[in-house]
C-alpha cells in the first residue's frame, strides 16, 4: 500500500469507529480502487480495524500483485467471491457488525448476506467511502490535471480538423483518436458531439447528423489518466456566429466565469449552483438552464459532491468539481461551457484552461 | 410501439402470468430499452397485463417521444422516479403482486419498496426479461450484423496502419477512429489492445507498451449499431511469425472453427464450451485456456446465455453468442480468436467473417 492508500484506509477506520462498525464490506469497484489501488473488474474488500482483505479471482492474480501493497491481504478465491467472503469473515473472530454499501449492493447479493451470512449483523451504510473520496489528495489532483491536459490537447486537434460535411460521429472519432494519442486510458463517458438543434438536447450523444455552416457544435468529453477523469465542454460555431448566438453564448460564458471565481469550499452545493443560476435567470434564460451546475470528478466522472438546487451538503476542501452552466433553446441550439475546478483552502483553482471565447471555426 | 416491442411485451406478459405476478417493475436500462425502445439513462417501467408505463425525467421529454410508441404511457416525473412510481402504481387498482429485478435493484432502492411501497407485495425475480432477450428477432440480428460490419471494416483499417513503435493506446485510437468513421454509436467495452507478453493477460486493456517486431498483438473490441453490440477478437503477429507462434495459433484457430461449426441451439452452455475446451486440452494446452468459451451479445455485450463449464442452461434458437477460445502462456503471449455466431433452427451461422489465418503484419 503506497502512502495515499494507507491514509485512506486510516480515514475509513475512523469512520467505522464513529459508525460503531467492526468492518465494512466494500463492493463498489471505484471504492475498492480508491482504498487499495486494485483496478480489476471483480473484487470485494473487507476493512476492519486491523486488516484489509481484497478478494478477487484468478484472472487478476498477476495484476493484483502489481497494484496492491503488502499491507493488503489478497485472497484469490477458488470458487465465487461470496464463498471466499464467508471464509475470510469466518476467520475474523472479533467481527460482528458489518456495514455494506446500500447504494451498490443489489438485492440478490443482499439476500446472500441474509441467507449465508446469518452469523453477522449486517448494517446498511450509504456513501461512507464516497464521502472520503470527495477531498482529493495531491496524487489524485495530479492525475486529474493530467487527464485535463490530455483532453485539452485532443480538443485543440479536433477543432483544427472539424468542418461542415462531417458527421457528429466522425468528429467524435477525431476527438477520441486524439485522446488516445495523448495517452488517455479510456473514455470516462460516451463523448457528446451535438450540432445544430441537437445541441439543445441535454443528453445527446454523437449521432449521424452532418455538420453545417452556422451550427453550434457542443463537445462534452473527457480523458482518463491513472484511473482519474477529466470532464470538459466547449461550444463552438461553424463559420461566423450570428449576433444572437454571440449574445446567448456570452451569458453562459459569464455564468461560468462567475461560478468558477466564486465557488468555494464551505459553501453548500445549492449555493454554488445559485452562483450561475441566478445570473442566467436575471438575464432572462432561467427556464433554459435545466440541469444542475456541476458534480465532483475523480475515479468516477460523476461523484460527490453535487452542485445542484437541492444539494444541502457543504463542499469540502480538496474537491474537484465541474462548473458547467448551459442554455438550451429547443429548435435553436444549446451552449454549455464546462471547466474543472479544485476547491483549495484559499479559494477556487480552475484546472482547465481551454479558451472560453466563442470560437468561430472557419 | 413498433411491432417487435409489442411482441416483446406480449412475451413478457405470458411470463408474468406464469409467475403469478400482476406487474413487473423493470429498472435495468437495457431491459427498458428492449421492452420500449427508450434509450435514455434514467427510467423505470411498469408492465401489467394491460398497460406499459415508462417513467423518466424532463431531460428525456423530447427523446422519449421519438423512441417510444403510443402503446406506452409515458410519465415525465415532477420529482423523483420513485415518487412518480407510487403515483403510477397507486392508480393501477388491481395490481397487488409486483415483481422486481433482484439482480439490478440495489439495496437502497429495495428499502424504498419496503418503506414507501408497503401496500404492494414485492416479489424478487431474476432474469425474467434477460431470458426473453436471449433469442434475437430479425431487427436485432440486423443491428448486430451492422455492428459486426463496422467492427470488421475498422479492424481492416487498423491492421493496415499498425506498426512497431506505436503504443497499444495509439493502436486503440486508430481502431476507435475507424469505428466512428464506420458509424459506431459507442464502444461496447474498453477496447483491448494487448501486445507481446501482455497478450497473455486475460483482462489487459490498451496500455502504454510500445509494439515491437515479433509481438503478438491481440485486439478485442466491438461496435454499436442501433444499441446492439458486436464483439470480435483477432490476434496478429508483427513481422514474421515463429514456428511456435504459428503452432499455438493453429490450435486456437482449430478450436474456434470446431466450436463455430458444431455449436447449436438445444445444446447446454457447458456442452458448447466443451467443443473448444476438449480440443485445446487434447492438444496439451488445457491449463492455458482459463476463461469460458463465450456469451450472448445484444443490447449488452455480455448477456445470456453463457457458454461455460458450469452453464447448465440450454442455448435457445435465435441467440447470438461469441465463440472465443484462447491460449495464454505467461511471459510468452496469448492468442484469442473470437467470432459472433447466430444459432438458427438449422444450425450455427457465423456472422463475423474476418480472416482467421495468422496475419503477419509487415
Amino acid at each position: 500500500m503506497t502512502d495515499p492508500h494507507r491514509a485512506r484506509i486510516n480515514a475509513l477506520r475512523d469512520r467505522l469507529a464513529a459508525l460503531d462498525l467492526d468492518a465494512l464490506l466494500v463492493s463498489s469497484l471505484p471504492n475498492i480502487r480508491w482504498l487499495t489501488g486494485f483496478s480489476g473488474s471483480s473484487g470485494l474488500v473487507v476493512v476492519t480495524a486491523r486488516e484489509v482483505v481484497l478478494l478477487t479471482d484468478f484472472r487478476y492474480a498477476t495484476q493484483v500483485e502489481d497494484e496492491v501493497s503488502d499491507d493488503v491481504r489478497v485472497v484469490i478465491v477458488a470458487q465465487s467471491l461470496w464463498t471466499g467472503l464467508w471464509e475470510v469473515l469466518g476467520a475474523l473472530l472479533t467481527v460482528q457488525r458489518v456495514g455494506f454499501d446500500s447504494a451498490h449492493l443489489v438485492h440478490r447479493d443482499f439476500q446472500r448476506l441474509l441467507e449465508k451470512g446469518g452469523r453477522w449483523q449486517w448494517r446498511p451504510t450509504t456513501d461512507v467511502v464516497e464521502q472520503l473520496r470527495e477531498s482529493k489528495d495531491p496524487t489524485e489532483v495530479a492525475a486529474i490535471r493530467r487527464a485535463i491536459g490530455m483532453a485539452e490537447s485532443a480538443l485543440a486537434t479536433t477543432l483544427s480538423q472539424i468542418a461542415p460535411g462531417m458527421t457528429e460521429t466522425m468528429v467524435a472519432g477525431v476527438l477520441e483518436k486524439a485522446l488516445r494519442d495523448a495517452g488517455s486510458e479510456d473514455y470516462p463517458f460516451p463523448s457528446i458531439v451535438a450540432s445544430g438543434a441537437r445541441s439543445a438536447l441535454p443528453h445527446a450523444r454523437a449521432g449521424d447528423r452532418t455538420l453545417a455552416t452556422g451550427d453550434f457544435v457542443l463537445i462534452d468529453f473527457g480523458a482518463v489518466a491513472h484511473g482519474y477523469c477529466s470532464d470538459i465542454t466547449r461550444t463552438v460555431v461553424l463559420g461566423k456566429a450570428t449576433e444572437e448566438q454571440r449574445e446567448v453564448y456570452d451569458v453562459v460564458k459569464e455564468a461560468n466565469a462567475r461560478a468558477s471565481r466564486l465557488v468555494e469550499a464551505g459553501m453548500r452545493g445549492m449555493d454554488a449552483d445559485a452562483l450561475a443560476r441566478e445570473y442566467i435567470h436575471a438575464r432572462g434564460f432561467g427556464e433554459a438552464f435545466g440541469h444542475s451546475l456541476g458534480h465532483g470528478i475523480g475515479l468516477e466522472v460523476h461523484e460527490a459532491p453535487r452542485l445542484a438546487k437541492t444539494a444541502e451538503a457543504v463542499l469540502p476542501v480538496g474537491a474537484v468539481v465541474t462548473i458547467e452552466p448551459g442554455i438550451y433553446r429547443p429548435g435553436w441550439g444549446g451552449i454549455r461551457i464546462e471547466d474543472d475546478v479544485l476547491l483549495t483552502e484559499s479559494g477556487p483553482l480552475v484546472l482547465s484552461g481551454f479558451d472560453r471565447d466563442l470560437l468561430e471555426i472557419m
